[in-house]
């Protein structure tokens, strides 16, 4: 299956026309992930029908509440229904005290373990590495530290062309070859350019969610497959954007240009639009393949 | 206006079958309060048009996050809408540092104050007197520190019969009478009885969040109009609601019966049940006038 991505919240700050807060489910190579987490997801978490009880891992960009006020409930809520596997978290570490002034008042014992790591606000950093996946996080420019995510598919195997080896040849070199390494079996070198089919280049998502326009950002998500940036504000409403550090369609579109991404995902919008289309106008007027990230939207990576 | 109440949640613990975590807005002679702040409060009081803006008072039960877990979200969002007017928040103790750290962890500066008061779960307390209601917490059965709150009306007025009064009747001798005060006039006394209507009775209601059985709380609550008392589990699951701190809907309608409540308002529906019906007409077999406090409900006092 390939990785996607789906909109569970698209609102800034407010909810407003039936928009709810940030928060995107995320399945990254059979991995999946939620990438902020504001309140009401759980909510759309059940409209939407997404597995909940899979999610291992949760990123929380930055503390102000549109993007994790719906997490302690959402914790809860797999604690009420007696989950057991761990939960990997990755956050600001004021976040971690957040969470312990919640569970000390509600003198709730988990009943899975969570591990918490800090994120960097400063600087890039790989934050995880699985089999399956990479995570790094990298620093956008925001009225409070607020982090950047960047989801990388692992590189697959090889695809083995079995037909063409000969009889007898043994399962551990195939594994070998999988993995595309020459092996010498029988005197004879095999070439995985002969034997294999190189994998599918591996897919990369950026999720980028409240930032002012900075090309900062740029090395960090050059070329990825899809590309998440907030466009809270019209290009009409550039003053307000640069006042309160978030983006415009159009910079948002020129930052998507600019690092030759493959497609645009835009959300995080303002309440006072109710209409989105303008806005995606807007963007496409820059970048073309530029998307709306609405409620229940899923966007392959 | 009649004093009232409407329903925003009516789930217990989890969010199921459309329902909503606890919370209520309640109109008490005109003052706007908030019982209880579950996740998504916020979404739910724009979906039924609540003025939101006009709330003045926040009570909390208790720490559970199904109680509070929508209260961060609704004061970040009165925040960002701008608003002057001080909130007065009455609950747990520990509840002031939850919203500190949280306060913390955002850096933003509040554009209202906050006035807090904590809650004592351990005995009867009277917490908020105004001119036109005041709010009484008494100590619930739970697992953790949990308070009911009685809210009763303030006596109301005399409705000044002035057709009967002379001419030249003075007005602040009409201000005493309409309190119920018998005044002196030119050698004349004016006896509120003779010259006035009584004030209708001022009505009471009471709220019980999280409760097992318990008779204790029977004195507070004697002879409310309207009664809200969880009913968490069916009779049949009484075992369980032993367990956990919960009531049954026969253990909610026998409170009501034994405190001779006007009305009975049954709320805190585990998941277990899709179907309310079934445990009203539980409850209907010990106290015939009682409800379902189902979103969007709006029931008199």
């Amino acid at each position: 299956m390939e990785s996607y991505v789906q909109i569970l919240g698209s609102s800034s700050a407010i909810p407003a026309w039936d928009r709810y807060m940030s928060a995107q489910f995320l399945n990254i190579n059979g991995a999946h992930c939620l990438i902020d987490c504001g309140e009401g997801t759980q909510y759309q978490i059940k409209r939407f029908k997404v597995k909940a009880s899979k999610i291992d891992y949760i990123f929380i960009s930055h503390l102000h509440g549109d993007h994790y006020f719906g997490l302690p409930g959402l914790l809860s809520s797999f604690n009420l229904l007696g989950r057991e596997r761990p939960m990997h978290i990755f956050g600001p570490s004021a976040l971690r005290d957040v969470l312990l002034s919640i569970n000390k008042a509600s003198k709730v014992i988990n009943s899975f373990p969570i591990y918490f790591t800090d994120t960097n606000p400063n600087r890039y950093e790989t934050i995880l590495e699985t089999e399956f996946f990479s995570v790094h996080s990298f620093p956008l420019d925001h009225r409070i530290d607020c982090t950047g995510f960047l989801f990388k598919e692992a590189v697959g195997e090889h695809k083995l062309l079995a037909d063409k080896l000969p009889e007898g040849f043994p399962y551990e070199y195939m594994r070998e070859l999988k993995k595309g390494k020459p092996v010498k079996w029988q005197e004879k070198v095999f070439s995985p350019d002969d034997y294999t089919e190189p994998p599918a280049a591996p897919k990369a998502f950026a999720y980028c969610s409240d930032t002012a326009y900075t090309e900062s950002l740029l090395p960090f998500i050059e070329n990825v497959n899809l590309l998440y940036h907030e466009a809270t504000f019209s290009k009409n409403d550039f003053e307000r954007a640069l006042k309160t550090r978030h983006s415009t369609t159009l910079q948002a579109a020129t930052i998507a240009q600019k690092a030759k991404a493959d497609k645009l995902l835009l959300g995080h919008f303002s309440i006072r639009y109710k209409s989105l289309e303008p806005l995606l106008t807007e963007a496409k007027s820059v970048f073309d393949n530029a998307y709306l990230a609405k409620e229940g939207g899923i966007f392959t990576i």
